[in-house]
């Protein structure tokens, strides 16, 4: 029996217009529970195995958004960098940790987990750097440094900022090896969240029944074929793909004017003090005003943006913000995160959605997330609607 | 840093028309060593897992080659099967056990290393033969019987036969628990590789140039833009996309009119008496002749075919062959594996290669290969070339 079409991947295709979806076998757990221990070779073989890949550096490099805003950050702000010592976490090909030694540093830690580790230590080389740029291979966790930091540099973010719960490794370094007063870069983090209209909405309703009715031609056939009813399998069929093709959240890039109210910042992390537990699990009520009249609520878009602030005892003097909002000009690999309803609603200008919102960590991978959404629709003339409760996964 | 496409995945898309690659990162290593023992998680999380989806199971069950195969073999030889004891290696949905106990087994064990054995357990209750079938959820190697078997029956068959390994375990369950004059289903099995004609040569190696020439837009852009200089990663990446485009062999459905010559059996094996020490590594060399006049060859095609004969001592009455040779009438979703030459050969009727083929298990992951190729052409006219070596990966 050889193995099928990629539908469970590891990973994510975050330069592609269309949407993907790569969902993996859970039951229903969004109970909260204490964290599983990590095995850290199967943490590699699911995760950290694409970063050991240059294709994928160089997707990351080549987000315009992404390295602008990274750039800037040092570059417009030097004296953060000047003679300091600094820690990347995560530093991939090494790029960051070159424009910090190129800005003035005096050290550089580089710490990465992969094989990519020699590959940045050649890029150091090569860049005239390696009198500052210490590259050190091994996970953040394990890593002993002869000194504390004055500064820590991370491009830590996944989807909808949480994804990959990379950034655990930044606030494991940031309490080991941060000096009192050191600075974060970036500072701040927020996730947002607004209600949008989508095509997708249908399509992957229309994938969903093709799915099914392709299944029930399958198991007419393997029972006049082959004499064995396959009935009984229907039912977990169904919530295979219930679960791949409708609750499964979307990689997608948003088009500014499908998001059809108000958003909502849903979280804001302050990078010098948040801890684990705070964003292992987040429950939040915030409320979402529709702006469109005559529309229909296909569901929510995540996004987040990050801020290079500096901190209050030592801020930056040229601010920077990353976002990866929806936008025309200026998306991201990241895109945003998709959840969508089914069915969609009708709504008008100046309806109210009462949205209670849960994300937890996936059971089984400490990097996915689990997603449930409870909104409750006021319209503009008083009437409120039922609560509608959707459960998503991030895969 | 979100991660990004799917460009290494542990699963194949065997129901595509066109082919698919996914390369792992390896380095060279061809050289025969001692096996490395597997970590069962990771091999869980890299190739088990794939299979408790009923997406999966699906294919192969709607592979109606292997359907016909393995119907026919049963139900043809039910005297193997009736009053018998069978274990069923790898049982997935459980619709071997099924048929077996359906051709009157008297008692079956189907051993499922994944959580399908659950959709197994419930199968066998709703066809009405859970008195006979009794699934087991374990790995064949830890798995206790109480008692031998007269019959193994397994559909262990991955990509060019042995990619996945997955014969190991059936060696396994047969060195344990087969009785003296048990029977295999199937019995035999062969490794066939032919010469062919394919479009996808230069198809590749444009994906091949393409990749490098973005690669230099991007290196020119990261030293004027951010002041990086890249090239000292220009031949890694050359390497790491050589492997991918060139050097991964494809899944593909060949016309026959695609094979320009004779093929060869490369491996015969007999399920009865074969070890692992024999499949681990495979040292072959044979004469390919071409039939077709001014065609090029683009490479080699790999595929098998299994047989149900039985045993020596207890024949099939009606032998049945499962094959996966190139056939415009009966594709099945294993495809052949194509190995091609860059560049591809000029080659007339009557030429002769002699080929020397190597195949032994990827380092980093014991259910892959990595191939050798070493052909050498003798025109009909008497003329050598200089032998050709080609190195390839089984992902």
């Amino acid at each position: 029996m050889p193995l099928p079409p990629p539908r469970i991947s590891k990973s994510r295709r975050p330069s592609s217009p269309s949407p993907t979806t790569s969902p993996v076998a859970n039951g229903n757990h969004f109970m909260a529970e204490l964290p599983a221990p990590v095995n850290k070779d199967v943490d590699f073989a699911n995760y950290f195995c694409t970063y050991a890949h240059l294709y994928y550096q160089k997707v990351m490099l080549t987000d315009p958004v992404r390295m602008e805003a990274y750039y800037n950050a040092v570059f417009k702000n030097p004296y953060h960098f000047r003679n300091k010592v600094v820690l990347d976490v995560g530093t991939g090909t090494g790029i960051l940790a070159i424009w910090c030694a190129q800005a003035g540093a005096k050290k550089v830690y580089a710490v990465e987990a992969t094989k990519m580790s020699d590959h940045a230590r050649d890029l150091v080389k090569a860049n005239n750097v390696d009198d500052v740029v210490e590259v050190i291979e091994g996970s953040m966790e394990d890593v002993l440094l002869p000194e504390k930091v004055d500064v820590i540099i991370s491009e830590w973010m996944g989807h909808f900022l949480l994804r990959e719960s990379m950034f655990d490794s930044v606030i494991c370094a940031r309490d080991r090896w941060l000096k009192p007063g050191g600075v974060m870069y970036p500072s701040h983090a927020r996730m947002w969240i607004g209600p949008i209209r989508s095509g997708l909405c249908e399509q992957k309703w229309n994938e969903f029944e093709n799915a099914m009715s392709d299944w029930h031609c399958f198991a007419n056939n393997m029972e006049s074929q082959y004499g064995v009813n396959m009935n009984v399998l229907t039912k977990p069929y169904l919530e295979e793909n219930e679960k791949y093709y409708l609750k499964t959240s979307l990689w997608n890039n948003i088009n500014p004017s499908q998001v059809i109210g108000t958003s909502a910042v849903i979280k804001e992390i302050d990078c010098l003090t948040a801890t684990v537990d705070e964003i292992r699990e987040l429950h939040v009520k915030f409320s979402l005003r529709i702006k469109q009249d005559r529309t229909r609520l296909s569901g929510f878009a995540g996004w987040f943006d990050v801020h290079f602030r500096g901190s209050t005892q030592n801020p930056a003097k040229n601010e920077v913000v990353l976002t990866t909002a929806p936008s025309e000009d200026n998306p991201t690999h990241w895109g945003q995160q998709a959840f969508l309803l089914h069915p969609s609603v009708r709504v008008n200008e100046g309806d109210e959605l009462a949205v209670s919102f849960l994300m937890v960590r996936s059971k089984h991978n400490h990097r996915l997330m689990d997603v449930e959404f409870t909104s409750e629709l006021q319209q503009s003339s008083g009437q409120r609607h039922l609560p509608v409760f959707s459960k998503f996964y991030i895969e």
